[in-house]
Parts: structure tokens; C-alpha cells; sequence
């Protein structure tokens, strides 16, 4: 043993590194991003977590991002501008990655109005493993739900900038998947969106 | 059923959450973070991704976070002002502190060279959640073995502001664990790290 081995015994020594795949033939299931993305109102959340129930029952290991997990904290110096907005959505999005590199299935659930704001975190992950799906709804529909009261005050001009109202929703050009929360029942959503997982192959 | 369910089947069913607690039992083991700090060259890194494999070996779910996987992404509109690397402490802390609630034993390699930002990292967590481990290493030696050549960059003033050359190391006052690596072997250093997370109770 050299004395530059002596007085530090671990620089020469390449831990081995658990790779991502390794963890994901061990749980059985590969990371990935489902990305829910709709108008305020549309269902988003309430689908994401009950994705999550199936997944979790079937052994996945899940985790829902959303407005109560993020805007207090990673995104709590952002504001609603457009530009704290796509930046949201940006820290989001890496979070995610970070997160499906991990062996997660991620489940967002924000509006995420902007086609270029999804795009980008899209082109963040390799093919197949962001699962963008629009969770369609009719304005009318969202609006007559208005669990926060959020439309109303944004109708009285009380809140500028509001999705729908006086700022717009990009519609997806080509989601994975479409769920129409205004015709369907919640239970036929999630079956559809867990033959969508296994169909993805995202388990084994 | 009367017309507003009709149009909007979901909106008042709450989807059952499925929680950390659930998720946790279901593993055997709690989401933790475990925040490697120390100088340039200390070994932050091997030993993070040492305890990983050790951890995967006993069924664990890991990540290891550090340069490599936030300084391009999550991170990648920061510099290396002062406020900067607040800021990137600040979101690697918050992006740990989701993962810690995914279930996952987050393992962060990062100088963090100031206590009060590392505490506040800290204090974002539930008592017994963030484990600080101080990975000592004179300045001598870890400058001796300058992997990426820094060190010697910065004595020659080609890099500002580097820790331990013209910006400060504050060592932390309470970690939970200090590993001096000038001394010890990495495989010994490994045995204490797996004996602190049983001790703290992070596996069943």
C-alpha cells in the first residue's frame, strides 16, 4: 500500500452503483410519469389518487405530486405569473424524472394549461416513460363543480389569469390517453388507466 | 341521482388516499433522509452510493441524490452565487423531503457547506427523519486526492469561492453520525452507517 492509499483509503474505491434497473426488477415494476393534465375542477386529483389505490394494491410504489405537496414547498417562491408558472411546471417535471429514476410511478395532477410547458417535461424522459393524459371536461362542468369557489371569484374578476376563464387551456395534441370525466364513472376511468399501465408494460 | 351528479359523476367522491403509513408498513421499512455534508473530496458520494447497495441488499428503497442528477435538471437555472446555492439546498431539501413521504430512504451527497442552510433542511421534517451525517476529512488529505482537479484550480484563483479554499466549511454542531474517512475503511464505515438506521428504527 502506497502512503497516497494510506491517508485516504477511499478515493481509489468505485462504490458500486445500484442502477435504476436493478431496482425495478427487484419491485417488479418500472418508474415512469403519469402526467394528468386538465382544466381547475376537471377531476385530475381525484383520479390520480385513485390510480394510486389500484397501483398500490397490485405492489407498485406510487407517489401523487400535486398543488398541496408542491406550491408549499419545492415551488413556494414562485408566484402565478407566466413565467413562475412555467417554472412550476419545469421543477415539476424534474422532480418527476428524479423521482421515476427512483422507481416510482409518479402521478401528477396539475392544469398545466401550456402544450410547450408538457412538451418540454416530455422530452426531460426517454420514450414511453411520460404517460401524458387529459383529463377532459367541459368548462360548463368544471365550473358548476367549483369545489374551491375558485371559478366564481375568477368570473367576478376577482382573479386574474384563471385557466378557462380569461387565460387559456391548451388541449393536448397527442396524449397516451383521454379520460372524459364528464360521461364517465370514476371505477371505468381507473380500469382503463391500469390496462393503460400494463399495456405500457410498465409492469411486469 | 339528481342533475348535478349526473353531470359531473366524480366530483363528490372523495378517492380513499392511500398514505405513507400504508406504504411504509407494506415495505418494512420508513422514508428517511440522510444528508451527507462534508468537504470536496471527503467521499460524500462513495459512501451514499456504498449505503445504497447495502440498503438494496436488505429490500430497501433508495435514492441517491446528488451533482449529477440535480445540477443538470431540477437545479439547472442556478449559479454559484451565494443566493444560488441557498436555493439549490433549499430545493434538493424539498425535492428530499417529497421523496422521504414516496417511502423512499433518500441518500443527498452535497458539500452544503452552511449550517443554517442545512438545518433549515432540517426543520422542513419530522423529528428523527433527517439524519445529518458529517463526512470528516482534513482538508489536506481530501486535497490531496482533488479527483476533479478543483482544488488545485482554485489555489491557482481559477474557481472562486470554492469550500475549504476562499469560502468557508461550517462543520455541523449535532449531526446524527460522523464518519471520518481519513481513517477508517470504507467497509467500516458502511457497518456503522447500516447499524444508525436500525438503531433509528427505519427498518421493521
Amino acid at each position: 500500500m502506497n502512503t497516497e492509499q494510506k491517508s485516504s483509503p477511499n478515493v481509489f474505491m468505485q462504490a458500486p452503483k445500484i442502477t435504476r434497473a436493478m431496482k425495478e426488477d427487484k419491485q417488479g415494476h418500472r418508474g415512469a410519469v403519469i402526467w394528468f393534465t386538465g382544466l381547475s375542477g376537471s377531476g385530475k386529483s381525484t383520479i390520480a389518487h385513485g390510480l394510486e389505490e389500484r397501483l398500490f394494491e397490485i405492489g407498485c410504489k406510487t407517489y401523487v405530486l400535486d398543488g398541496d405537496n408542491v406550491r408549499h414547498g419545492l415551488c413556494s417562491d414562485l408566484g402565478f405569473s407566466d413565467e413562475d408558472r412555467r417554472e412550476n411546471i419545469r421543477r415539476i417535471g424534474e422532480t418527476a424524472k428524479l423521482m421515476a429514476e427512483a422507481g416510482l410511478i409518479v402521478l401528477t395532477a396539475f392544469i398545466s394549461p401550456f402544450r410547450s410547458d408538457r412538451e418540454r417535461v416530455r422530452g426531460l424522459m426517454p420514450h414511453g416513460e411520460f404517460l401524458e393524459v387529459y383529463v377532459k371536461c367541459p368548462l360548463e362542468v368544471c365550473e358548476s363543480r367549483d369545489v374551491k369557489g375558485l371559478y366564481k371569484r375568477a368570473r367576478a374578476g376577482e382573479i386574474k389569469g384563471y385557466t378557462g376563464i380569461d387565460s387559456p387551456y391548451e388541449e393536448p395534441d397527442r396524449p397516451e390517453f383521454v379520460v372524459d370525466t364528464s360521461i364517465t364513472t370514476l371505477e371505468n376511468e381507473l380500469d382503463q388507466l391500469v390496462r393503460l399501465v400494463k399495456e405500457r408494460d410498465l409492469i411486469r
